[in-house]
């Protein structure tokens, strides 16, 4: 059985952002990194990258790796490389996501292939994943080139699971959960598990981080599902309806199918999911599906048992402030509200 | 100054068969591992990855590896998941290309993207690059992962500027030659060097086989971009046209731009590659001035060039049958008719 770390109330202050406070210095020549080694003679491709890392994003792969060193050793310069690494290649997923989604925004603004062309996401993507690479043999452990090659074939593996069951109404909750456990779970994993591997930690600690960043990332990514479909979300300014309007058979619409009762409510999700017809009034439709089924609750539940598995994983290290802002984000993967 | 080996005629069989004969059991061992490595649980990324790896290519890279290492040990296995991991490389970068290129059509065939998407092309691209890092860690020399992580940093670089430079009239001899030790230069060069490296050679001999892989690398994309104007490679099977159609700023086409005097000359390049206003006939007037104008045989004496530092690159090693193969290859690259 889980050994249930005791319940906690939602904290008051956003934790990641405490992170990124506690850890700003390391932060800073992480960030320092990232722009020198962005640089190129050919001149789209620091504007290309620049645009996207510059565009902000929570950096919350990167301060991972941060954390899971710092908690271990609070000297060591090892993890800036490697986080940088981290970052590069969760850039680069996105430069090719935004592709394969034709997506023409990206938090809030519009998305670099809308503006540089898909052509030029698709290289610079390729570019940086090799740069992440290149800072990976340049910090030299062979087990940290694993981790992050396999995470990388995983990543595009179920970004490819994710393409295969688009607008599959037959899609069920494991394949779903396969999907994110691939596509964002696996570089969580992987980000969290540096710090113990750069440190010589033993293989259970290895394992431990592995499984809280697994478990964080799960949660995130559930949490970010059920976002796409609260208006609430839209209010606070995040672009909501996409994984709607791109078929993307996430959770909400998984439970919202298997609910549904109501011959009408069923040919709604042929018709919006498998035949792509898609009117006006369509995502506000499925909004109140998912919500008078329950299904955004029963997802939340989903993702909360993911919260308390992460916060369960760091049992087995001792008390310290870094390890209770850690246990704080995974309760904020699960509170937030855009 | 350099230091010329003797001219030599070409030689009557086909140098790239030939080395294929010689290093067939390698290769089937190469070929085992990239079969083997291409499974996954989706079925569309061994669908799709098998697709155009069995739609043939030369293998010219893996073939090179094979050789660079049994130059110095007839034994060792340690270049076959390297060789895998090279035509992995390769095989990524097609994919994306095509996606780049908005080809339909790749050796004769349709293209991957034209016949499993865009989208498909991009993810398992990625993919197979991932793949390639899992095999070099597996391999675990931190030498041959800088190279090849460095090499695929380079090709991309040199992809993006292949297409800042799309259309550009003005581009000179210089760009196209930066642009063509990137994108394909490099991993020649990457593909050559591995040999020297994991049987341990001297840091001269190193450079020297990268010498050899960069220079024959240089001749055959050198020697590509005259084909893809010339109608003899067409009735041999060959697709042609293809640069002109996508408005790629070749040697030939920079050649025939310089050499124009005849203001309709100048008006034909100026329509036809800066206004993209392309008819039916003016793939074959591009042909006649490029012949007209000297351009193509001054295009390959640029090849020659390379053909003759490659062969003079391998002058540090003694005399083998396999190193004249080799010498012949670089032959080959400049003769080839398709």
């Amino acid at each position: 059985m889980i050994k249930a770390a005791p319940a906690k109330k939602i904290p008051p202050s956003n934790p990641l952002e405490d992170l990124a406070v506690r850890l700003a210095p390391d932060m800073k020549s992480v960030n320092a990194l990232i722009l020198e080694r962005m640089v190129s003679e050919v001149p789209l491709i620091p504007q290309l990258a620049g645009y996207l890392i510059a565009a902000g994003g929570k950096r919350i792969r990167p301060l991972m790796t941060l954390a899971s060193t710092r908690l271990f050793d609070e000297k060591t310069d090892r993890p800036f490389r490697l986080a940088a690494a981290v970052e590069f290649i969760h850039t680069a997923t996105l430069l090719h996501d935004d592709v394969v989604d034709e997506s023409d925004q990206r938090r809030g603004q519009a998305s670099a292939n809308a503006l540089f062309g898909n052509q030029s996401s698709v290289l610079v993507g390729d570019f940086l994943f090799s740069k992440s690479f290149e800072l990976m043999v340049e910090d030299g452990s062979i087990d940290v080139l694993g981790i992050l090659s396999k995470a990388s074939a995983i990543i595009a593996e179920g970004e490819v699971l994710q393409l295969s069951i688009q607008n599959a109404l037959d899609t069920n909750i494991n394949q779903y959960l396969q999907v994110i456990a691939a596509k964002t779970a696996a570089l969580f994993a992987a980000a969290c598990e540096i710090g113990p591997v750069i440190t010589g930690q033993s293989p259970e600690i290895r394992q431990s981080l592995r499984d809280y960043g697994h478990h964080v990332g799960m949660a995130f990514q559930i949490a970010d599902d059920v976002l796409d479909y609260q208006s609430s979300a839209a209010e606070l300014g995040k672009s909501i309806g996409d994984d709607f309007k791109e078929g993307k058979m996430t959770a909400p619409v998984i439970y919202a199918i298997e609910a549904a009762k109501a011959v009408d409510d069923k040919e709604f999700w042929v018709r919006t999911f498998e035949q792509k017809d898609v009117t006006q009034d369509d995502l506000e439709h499925a909004q109140n599906l998912i919500r008078g089924s329950g299904a955004d609750q029963k997802t939340l539940d989903l993702a909360q048992k993911h919260t308390q598995l992460a916060r369960n994983a760091l049992n087995c290290l001792p008390e310290s402030d870094l390890k209770n802002t850690l246990l704080d984000l995974a309760l904020f993967a699960l509170n937030r509200k855009s």
